[in-house]
């Protein structure tokens, strides 16, 4: 077994669901795109439906569609980029929610499927998704008319609940949408935290959902135990590793662990990430290669057949930093080649 | 179409092969570990059979596994960590030949499967997969009798020609090797450049093959075209993306892309990252996010439908240097919502 194992915690995952939702009083959906943020989308977003989650979003109509051959006629599947070129018979097959962008999102949709459900994205300042201020005015009646499920928007600054942004946005979202009588959602996990004047009739946590920040109460999801594939002992002076970058300073045993960065181990973090046997910390040695790591286990006192990279010790976010990024990429970047096991 | 596709020239991958076959005057085998660095192991090794050749490296025996059931009965596959624990059945139903790295596995592989075949790897001086010289010295004469289908190492500062790792690595393969009668093998891409002295009887080029330094003479292998989800004018003073970081300074145009780092678009890279439209370069504006990336398209007589990333105007090592990384972790990390079409 020369592949690492990804434990994946489906009942802390469901405990996060509901950690959020009883925060709010409105309706918690779920967050599911990008593999379920790299942990699997089918597995997490049954186990989410099973907790009581009866409204999905994926970023393209392509997950909405494997998405829906694993939950079945069901709960509804909201999909953030809208109605794009070729989407149709997807959203018509698949019974998809796009989520409109734009006037061009807006035509294509009511003319190819006028009596399919959609619901509208406006943009609110982050100028990535949605429509502008403008083009809502002008277009606003005729969707108003077909009956959207749902206006929602996007908050740039949420992970900072003191920016300026956030406010905003806020009012800007209310100015466009009171009055409508339509459902409206303007936050993910974020904004969740930042109270109830961001929840709306819809909140739609991803991150938080899967143990990472913002959300600092979340149960942890994901645990990573890597194999040694050998443990030899290295003399002052010799190096490990590409490029010679790290050498030895006392007599140390290295072990090699059968992963690297095409396992989304990000290549950048190298020696300043850390392994841990049981309680011990075990310190990166030379460059992540991309099916191995050198780790120092000098200080072991017998020699691992595994170390763990993600678990009690260290979270995606601790990991995040050392790679300096964001615990997000972290787990969308979880290798293929892990072995996943799903506890619940 | 709310994905991105990821053109991938079979041809040009068999004659990056081709190429570096034509460099020296022994075997060439094809590394196609890590799903065939990010490409797809099934469709490249199965291009590189029709091409000539014979003989397979993957990381692991899961690996190899797979690309048995791609490739049928005929050609080898060696796996470079060896016979771990766990892998007897593998390596056995699926005729893996693995390369032994220590005591503890040759005596796992010898005891198992006395009669299947084997490779033996040594360190010499990389410190992380092989037996030791000390360790080769007691072990030497059981597994000659036992015979080796090959003896391999591997360099670690290959990539920078003159490193002095260089020679110090062959002389001490040669020590350990020469004479014994066994089909040795020390070169990936960068050994092979290295000259004739460093070739033995086998090479086994993996980035190369896929078009990626330090094979400057490589033909492009892929090319990344990304659909635009909508584009919206944004006035001087506007924020786009995550935490406000990018500001227009003029009146410009954004289109946002459908792809992220979930894509393995690597965060780090940022405003560092350029797209391009036909002939013209469009600037990544504001962070990348998890599925979409904006882009400043102001400068482009029209609309775009769609931008590339990889391709003519980019390769995977100028892609690579944005990011601060190397090209081999730009090809591992593409995503697998990318739709892959092969051409050849």
């Amino acid at each position: 077994m020369a592949t690492a194992t990804l434990t994946i915690d489906l009942s802390a995952l469901c405990d996060n669901w509901r950690a959020l939702n009883s925060m709010t009083a409105c309706e918690t959906a779920a967050v599911v795109k990008a593999d379920g943020y790299g942990l699997g989308a089918t597995r997490v977003a049954r186990a989410l439906q099973h907790a009581g989650v009866t409204r999905f979003f994926v970023a393209a109509a392509e997950e909405g569609a494997s998405l829906r051959e694993a939950l079945g006629p069901g709960p509804e599947i909201n999909v953030f980029s809208g109605h794009m070129a070729g989407d149709t018979d997807m959203i018509s097959d698949m019974t998809l929610t796009p989520m409109l962008n734009s006037a061009e999102q807006m035509l294509r949709h009511f003319e190819a499927l006028p009596s399919a459900p959609f619901g509208v994205q406006l943009d609110t300042g982050m100028n990535r998704l949605g429509m502008e201020p403008a083009e809502w005015a002008s277009l606003r009646d005729i969707a108003l008319e077909l009956g959207p499920t749902l206006i929602m928007s996007h908050l740039a600054c949420a992970d900072d609940p003191g920016h300026p942004m956030n406010p905003q946005q806020l009012a800007l979202f209310r100015e466009l949408t009171d009055g409508l009588g339509v459902p409206r959602s303007l936050s993910a996990t974020g904004g969740i935290l930042l109270g109830e004047d961001y929840h709306f009739d819809l909140c739609r946590p991803g991150v938080g959902l899967y143990g990472g920040l913002p959300f600092v109460d979340a149960t942890p999801v994901t645990r990573l135990d890597i194999p040694v594939i050998q443990t030899r002992s290295v003399l002052p002076g010799e190096s490990v590793g590409y490029s010679n970058t790290w050498i030895a300073e006392r007599p140390s045993r290295i072990a090699t662990i059968a992963a690297g960065y095409a396992d989304g181990i990000i290549r950048a973090m190298g020696e300043k990430a850390w392994l841990h046997s049981g309680d011990t910390p075990c310190k990166v040695v030379g460059r992540i290669s991309m099916d191995m790591i050198g780790v120092d286990v000098t200080d072991l006192p017998e020699e691992p057949a595994s170390l763990q990279l993600l678990g009690r010790h260290q979270s995606v976010d601790t990991l995040a930093d050392a790679a300096g990024t964001i615990g997000y990429e972290i787990l969308t970047s979880m290798g293929a080649r892990y072995g996943r096991r799903y506890t619940s």
